[in-house]
This record gives structure tokens, sequence and C-alpha cells, in this order.
């Protein structure tokens, strides 16, 4: 009885975030049926479909588009696939969830958005954070009046470790590529636009990085249309783990997410008193996150209601991305409109 | 070719922890296959069957035992059944997993276990804090010598609110139906044999409680057979939540299990600083830990070394449970081997 | 102007506590005038007179009792010659400050009592813990019905460092020389009477200290009047510091006092997150207390108010103390009125 | 005999700063004897002499200057006399420990600093904070390397309410009357140099303060010369309190100092856990801290050392305070060798 109004759904793409959606899909969605893995690593896809019991593999994305029985794909491939794959799943009526970023280049970005918009489709960003039952706390402190106006943002958001070099390469650089989640945090919290960025940043953890073109260490501040002026920081590397932290304060009172632990244990000694690390990285820390943007994407197509992250959520944190990266290189606050034409 | 290892399972007793069971078995644990479903009411077991795609279903849990495919039970069932139940199992030569307590009666206890020794099956006792990253935490802390000699332990536990009044009359009294899982915490994290039980405590949060011969409020004191000294408070009613704390003391530091909360967020205002309460009970606090008392029972099995609570282990806190009873009643301590023959 | 009003103060004593008043008296307590200094060791009073400005040294206490410039008396010596010299300034007149405890006699403690109730003079006993502002916090949380009716109170009070050897010898036991401080804080935080003691203990810490007769570890159960049910426990070596928790859990609530620290600042690094310690003992965690029960003193000779903490309050935990010892070696709850006659 | 080796001290400016240090000086710092104070309302400084027993007051400076008993001078009067009556103090050959800032004039600051080294005495610069236990803490861990090379510091400093509207009009603006803290604070924690300076702010408390040509919040970025980047977020109204908190991020960890509140209690109820406020403002705050200021400006004295915080570092600030407001006017960042000739 309750197959028929199931979701069929394919996945192309089986990195990290590929593999967890392929596991939520599998056991925790039951509105939603997975049915094609689309992946590079034929042996890799053969074995996830026998472990969750997938009926089809491919690893060529277009007969995966082309089955009747999906209406909606995961685009969890590399990042300059996702326009191409994107376009394709609209223009062949499937519902879209994309990973970020969409693209790094805007004028893909505005005709992906077009061609979404034209099918008629769902297109849903992939900002999981959106999804952490802390940030939706700090999101409701703001939005019911709870700070009052606010006035300071502070996001510290700091990865346990840097990516291989060879990823720095082609990632876009630390803000497409890392402080993208914080842009779009930075807009979804505060509910409002971001005008204004400045960047200001340097390679102080692997001078490799520092070769490839990259930074390794930022800190940023925006100005939102509201007046509200936010700082994020950023570092490729915190020894104590995955800090991902954020704090506003307003005109009423400040409200503040701090670092989940992987326990609540302390040890008292005669050095003082230890407690425990964040969980190691963003699929231990975020992974009820990951799950509830999937619900999210369903639920918005069997109510058939806008996307909680929409393109345009995609696209603006590109657009703050470009504009830290022209800030850090001209040494200047750099207008959003500088940026998008 | 992974099918055929897994360990066919059925499950007797769909009550909240028999539901939560057979939500992990059909979504969280490959290494079992969930074949049938026993319980008292057709509508809930279809429903259930439906929902996690379980095969079988009956009311008659001796046509589960029957099943050959069926390896290992669950027996989730009303604890007057477990005896019955359990011991039926272990003569059809299934393991068993029991949810605690075993029986009240400690007659029957040895006779069941009795029964499992000699059928050579495993037969695992449901207590899932145990399982607890955070307890699992403290009793490292202790295993490991990094607190020393322990001299000292507190543990605090107390339910949000009292069960309903017809569930009291029948629980045994709340040292058998609460307590319990104190009393096999502490001989876990101790690691060691509890020889005196002395118990204070009263009618506090509801009168109907102390018409029904039990009390709600309780502080007891136990004196193990290395010298530590621990006490356990419990309450039926702590406004703010599932309180789940443990502390123990020793001759080299401390360490403490503080409550999880179910979000890291605070609001500071003009009348201090706000965090949120715990989870709201035991389904929601402990629900990694029921999933991971399971993977452990099946892991006993795949591997064929002892389960990690044995029969000795569900035994125990019965005797101790008793003890209390009669300190209670008795105003005075009340040494094991008073209860036990 | 204002000197004439000042209250003439001597003090008997130079112990540890004895030297904080003196510093007390002589910087922040401008309502008195230390006038002179008994002790026994001419060249530490001599040094202590000189550094404080103060114009008179002693080490017959009885000289000091017949300065008629003195009005107020800080009895902080010995233990033992507590109930005589109480006894003679009460006589002379002299309000009495009295450091805990009053006398290891009831007897003698009645006696005192007795004289100083027909003497008319204030006298106060020194149990400066009530004068902490978190401990402060907690009583005010129960007497404003904040926390509704109170059920469970659990005491942490643990030392550093066991006392030399000497000391634990002529302490009067762990019950009258350290417990008896937590036995005060029972009675004031929950404003009500204890009536049956149940104590559990035993020597862990350093084995000189069973040799001189004594125990260094200890579990106390109380029972209120009120249904009350607490716990104290107790160490004489914390090796992460001074150890001083309460907690109060009631119907609507829980009040709970953590340990201050040295400092706020916390380190992160590969180990987990580090905090500080606390205080290294009493003097350094109680300083702002015991400058607040001086004031509380002589702000009521001054209003002519009964003092905060009086007789009978220096009394009942005494018998406290009695009653945990007869329970400790008859292993039973002794009720009070065991105790007194 | 220690009479004459006790410093004399005059005090010039009996505002709250100037009372705390008469009191300090009078009840808490053995080493000197405060002399005189010279002050505005003869009422005022009259009622101070009598009760702190200071023999000598005079609406005059000159005149205390002029007492060959008094060896230093505390200027602790409106930051316009600061630079004429530390000169004078110098000339005079006394000690001079001045208020920040020195002044709002960068070329009287270099006039002032060079009679003072012309003159040869020590000359010590009120940044009270340094001395705080928590920030001293964090100094030592950058210091000792235990957080490695430092990379990222966030400040936060936001006070509980904004000053009169009258006060706001001549305190030369928030950077220069309440981020030079910060800006000290920043260059003492990382012992470096800053480079360039960023300012964001506005208007968002009380439009007066706008009116009156100044903002009351702002964010600034500060790069240090070794290629830390730090920030510090400020704002005049914190409605939770005084918030004044510390982070600095490295390659080995993190140090953090939290503030701290007036107490350690908490209560749990049904709305979740609830703790304390900070003290009210920095004289509760950093009481501890303004008295080991003025030690350590004795014990140089005494000891003929240099001050721990040097008439550099009271112009370094003052700089950056420059820097920070043609930052904010210009809206790009600023380098301080833009403002310093």
């Amino acid at each position: 009885m309750s197959k028929p109004s199931k979701i069929g759904v394919g996945i192309i793409g089986t990195g990290r975030i590929g593999k967890l959606h392929i596991e939520h899909l599998a056991q925790n969605i039951p509105e939603a049926e997975l049915i094609a893995i689309c992946g590079l690593d034929p042996a890799d896809i053969e074995s996830l479909a026998e472990q969750f019991n997938v009926p089809k593999t491919t690893n060529d994305y277009t007969v995966l588009l082309a089955d009747p029985q999906i209406e909606a794909v995961l685009v969890a491939s590399a990042t300059d696939t996702h326009v191409e794959i994107s376009q394709a799943a609209a223009r062949a009526g499937k519902h879209v969830f994309c990973e970020k970023p969409i693209s790094l280049d805007l004028g893909q970005i505005d005709e992906t958005l077009a061609i979404v918009e034209k099918a008629g489709v769902k297109f849903q960003v992939g900002f999981n954070r959106r999804f952490d039952a802390g940030f939706m706390r700090i999101r409701e402190g703001i939005a019911s009046g709870e700070i009052g106006e606010p006035h300071i943002m502070r996001i510290t958001s700091r990865d346990p470790a840097p990516p291989p070099i060879e990823y720095v390469k082609v990632s876009g650089g630390i803000f497409l590529d890392m402080t993208i989640h914080d842009f779009d945090m930075a807009r979804y919290l505060i509910g409002d636009e971001v005008v204004e960025v400045y960047a200001a940043g340097g390679v102080r953890v692997d001078p490799q990085i520092g070769e490839a073109g990259d930074i390794d260490t930022a800190v940023i501040t925006l100005r939102f249309r509201n007046g509200v002026i936010a700082t994020i920081d950023n570092s490729r590397e915190a020894v104590y783990g995955y800090d991902q932290r954020v704090e506003v304060f307003g005109s009423k009172g400040m409200v503040a997410a701090g670092n989940l632990l992987t326990d609540t244990v302390t040890f008292s000694g005669s050095e003082g008193t230890r407690a425990a690390s964040p969980p190691y990285f963003f699929v231990e820390r975020y992974r009820p996150a990951y799950l509830s943007e999937l619900r999210a994407f369903f639920a918005c197509i069997q109510k058939d209601t806008p996307p909680p992250v929409t393109g345009e959520d995609g696209r603006a944190p590109v657009v703050m991305g470009f504009a830290a990266l022209k800030s850090l290189r001209e040494n200047r606050p750099v207008l959003l409109s500088e940026i998008q034409p």
C-alpha cells in the first residue's frame, strides 16, 4: 500500500557524502526508495548496491536519468559535473538535490537555475548545516525576536585537518570550498543579505597550500543590509578537532551554539579538569543534519512546497566567495554588487 | 553472498523498547535479519511488519520459536513472561536477549540461567546503559587506573515523570523497576560486587504511589567488597528532565558523566544564561546504547564469545533490589547474603 | 566622628583562621577596631600587631577580657579552650564570636550557651560557609520556593590533602572536625532539623589515619523531619583540589553550586579541553565568606539583632557528629534523639 | 621599622577608579602610604581622607607634587589633564602611574614620554586588564608555546550599558575610550605589534550616540607583524552584562578565557538550566586586577625595574585607535604607519 507513494531516487556520486546519503536513503527515509546508484568505480557501486539493497547501478548518469521510476536525483559527484548533471536532470523532469557548490561559475549557476525554473522541478542545494539542531535553535532565537535586533555575529569554523593538496588545487580555494558553508550559515541565521565582504588571511598551516595559490587561515568580515556585522574565522587545521560555533548578539541578548562533544565525561586530576573533544569531522558532526536535509527535500516534493534551501541560496554564497577572494587580493572591502553583474 | 551469514531474529513484545529494537534491527544492524514479530495486538504487529519489511507475524511465541530460520530471539514482552519465554527459547536452541528484569523471583531466575547454561545458548540481559558512550568512558577511567583506587561513587538517576499508576502497581516497586538499572551500573562501573545495601526513601511525588505500596524518592547507599561506598539517588519526577549522571572519585582523580543536552545552545539575557534540557526520556537518551547492546549481542553470537551482560549480571541487581526493599522496611543496612540463599 | 561608634575587638588565637580574621579586621571592617591580639607565640603576635597596627598584645586572655575598650572577642584558639574562653568572655560582658566547634562535649556546650544567655551577649559560631555567595543562593532557591518542596540534597565536601596526623589525633574525628561544616550546611540550606543519621566510611587515603582511630572517607545519609533525604560525601584527599559542591533537588527544580575555579581559562588541544582547578583550600576558597561572617557579627551587635549563626546552630552539628560516629560504629541509622538527653 | 621603607603616594582624581585606587592603597598595599588626595570636590576628598586615614587633601595638584614625602603619584583625573599633570609630576621627580589614555594627542604623548625619560622616573599606564588572572593565563599559553604559533585571536568586549551621552561627547570616541583596552590586550597577549587595522561599525544601541558623532557597535580586524589576525567586537550595551572574553587559536591548540560569573549556581527547571550573569561592570569584574597593577607599579619602584606597562604601551593603542577611526571613515584597512609620523 505504502510502496506506490514512495519517491523513486537515483544518486550520482559515491564519495563520502554520497555514501552517507545512500545509507540514509536505505535505512532512515521510508518516504524514498533508492533505485539506482551511479558512480565511477564499478566495484564500489556494486558493493554499495548489495549492502543497501539497491536494484540498479550504472556508471552513466544519463542511463539513470532515463529511468522513469526515478523522480528525484541526488547530485553528489565532483563539483565540476554538478551543472551538467543538474541541468540534464531538470530537463528530464527530475527533482534535483545538488551538493554545494552548484558551480564555481556564476553564469553556469544562473543558466542552471533558469533551466530548473523552466522545468518546474524542485532544486535544493546541500547546505546541510542549516538542519543542525543547534543552528536551527540559533535561527529561531533571531527570527522570534528573542535576542531583539541582531547586531554582531561570530562564526567559528575550523577543520580538524587540511584536505589532500591535490584536492586543494581543484577546490576553488578556501572561500568557495570551506567558507561557503559559513557564508550560507550567515545568510540563513540573520535572514538578510550581505552587501560587503572584507577578507584577511594567510598561509599558516601548510606552505604547500600557499604554493597551490590558496590560503589556509582566514578571517572575514561581513556587513549585512540590515546593519549586522559578522565575522567568520576559518582554519584548515584545529588540532583539538572540528570547531563549529556560532554566536549572535542582539539588543535583547545573545544566542550561542557551542561545540558538541563526543561524550559528557570529565576527568578531574591534579592538572585540572579535562573534557572530551568534538566529533572528528563533518560526517560525524553533521550526520543528523545530513539526514534532515534529505527528509526536507522529499517533504517539499511530497507537499509541493518550495525547498528549504533554494537555488538562490546556492548562488549567493558563491558570490560572497568571489567577493572574499577579490577582497583578499586587493586588501579592501568589496561590495557584492561588484561581483554580480 | 552476505545474506547467508545474517542471523535470523524473532522478537517477542512490541512495547516502546520492542519497537525500538525492531527499528534498529530493520535499519541499523546488517548482521541480523528480522524474520518474525510476535505481539498481542494484531493491527500493531501488521503495521510494524509492513513498515519494516518483516515477513512473518504471530501472536503465539511458540510459533516463532518453532521457526528454524530464527537463531536468536529478543524477549521484550511483559516482565512476568520473561522466564517462560526465555526458557522455551533456550530449550529450542535459540540465543536469547532478554529485557530486564529477568524475573522478580530469584528461584525462577536461577532456573532460567540453568536451562540456558544447559542449552549452550547465549543469554544477554538488556542493561542498555552499559553501552552508553559516557558510561563506557567512566568504566574505562576506573578499569585503566586513571582515577587510581576508586573510593566513592555517586549515581543520580531521576525520571522526568512517573509511570501510570497501573504500571507502578505491577512494577515490582521502584528498586526492581527503576533502581535496578543503577544497581547494574554500579556493579559494571566498579567491576566488583556489592555486599551491603542501605535504602532510605519516601513518597514525595505522588501520594497514589504510596497508596500502591511503593515509594517515589529514594537514596541508596552501597558498600562494595573492595571498600567503595556508593550512593544512588532516584526520583520518579525531575521537572527539568531525565537526569542521568555518574561520578566516581578515586585516589588519583575523579571521572564524571554529566547529562547530555538536546543542543549546545545557550541564551544569555538579563536573567543570566540558559542552557537546554536533557533529552526527554530513555528512548531519546539511550537510543545509541540500545543499538549498541544489540550489536554486541549479535557479535557474541557470531564470534562465540560470552555476552557482555551475562545471566549473572541480570540476577545480581535483583538481589540488590530485594536487599534495598528489606533495608527500607527494616530501616537498617542489609547484607546481600541475607537475600540470596 | 565615626571613631566612637567603632566596636572594640580583641582576638584570641593566631592560627590560620585567626590571622585571616586579623587581616580582615585591620583592612576590611571599618565598623570594628582591633585593639588587642592574644596568642601563645610572642614573636608572632608582635609581628602581627606591627603589620596591622594593633595597639596591644598579650599571651593571657584574661588581660584582654579585662580591657574595657574591648566589646567583642573572637575566639580562634585551640578547640579545647573555646569553652573556657567563651564563658569568661560572656561573663565579662563581651560579645563572642567562637570558631567551630564550640566543644566536643555537649554538656560544656549547654553550659556555655546558658552562660551566654544569662550574660545577654551576642554569641556567633564560625560556620563561615553559610556566608558563601553560592550557598546563600542555594538557600534562597529553597527558602523562596523556587525549587518547590525539597526532596533530595547532595553535599560533596572533600579536602585537597589530609591534615598532619598529630592534628587528626586530637581533632575529634572526621565527623566533628570536617563533616561538622556539612552538617551545618545541611541544616542551614534545608531550614529544618535532621532526625536520623546513617554513616558509612573507611580508611582509604592513609593507613595512619586508621591507626589513629579515625577514618578518611565517609558517606553520610541524613533524614530531615520534613522528609528530605541528604547525602554528604567526604574525603580527606581529592587530588584535583578542594571540592565543595551542593545540589538540592525539589518538586519544581534543582539548584546546584559547582566549584569555583582559579580562572575561567580553558586549553583545547589534541587531548580535549582542560579547565582550571578549584582554589587550594578553605582560606583561598572561602576568604569572602570569612569576611562576611565577621561583618554579620558586628552588624548584629550594632543593630542588636540575633546573630545569623546561633549557639544552637553551633550545638546541633556536634550532636549530628556524635550520631554519625555511633552509626559508623554500630552500622545502623542513629536517631539524634539517641544522642541528646 | 617598616615605615621608612613605605613609598609615599599622592593621588589626583577621585572618580570611580580614583576611589578604587584609594581603597586599595589604604587597605591592601602595605608597601605604599597614601599621603595626599587631590580632587575637585572638597566634601568628597575630606570624606575619603577621613574614611581611609589620609593625612592631606588639596584641590591643587601642584601642592601635592611639592610634597617631598610623596615619591609617586597616581593620575586618575580627567583625560585632558593627564599630560599636564604627568609632565609636572615627572619634572618634580615623582614616579607616575597614569590612567589610560595618556592623551588623545600623539604629539603630547611623545612629549610626555620624553619628559619622563629625561626625568628618569617610572611611568606606568593603567591597562588594568593585563593583570587579570585569566588573561595572564592566556598570555602564558602563548608565550610558553602551549598553543604553538598563534594564528587567530578573538576578543569580545561589551559593556553592560552605555555611558552618559555627555561623557560620550568628550570621550574621544569608542575606539579611544573603550576599544583602547582591547587594543592593549591584543598587543599584550600576542606579544607583537599590529601593522594594520580595519574597522566596521555602526550605531545600533542609541541614536544619541550617533548624533554625538560616535558609534556604539564595532568589529575591528587587526593584522599583526607576525601574521596573527585578530578580531575585536565591541558593543556599548550587552543586556546580559559585562562581556569580557578572549580566545587565541594556534598551531597546537587554543586558549580561551570565558566570563567570570557572580556565582557558580545553576537552577534547572522545566525551561532548561540557568546560570548566573557576569559581575556588573569593570569595578566589580577587574577589582583584583586594579589591585595587582598598583602592586606591580610599587614593585617596579622598589626593585628599580621597568614598569610592566610602559609609556610605549600607552602610546601604541592610541595609534591603533586613530587608525581604526580612519578605517571606519574611509572604509578601508589602514596601516599604523599612516598614523604615526
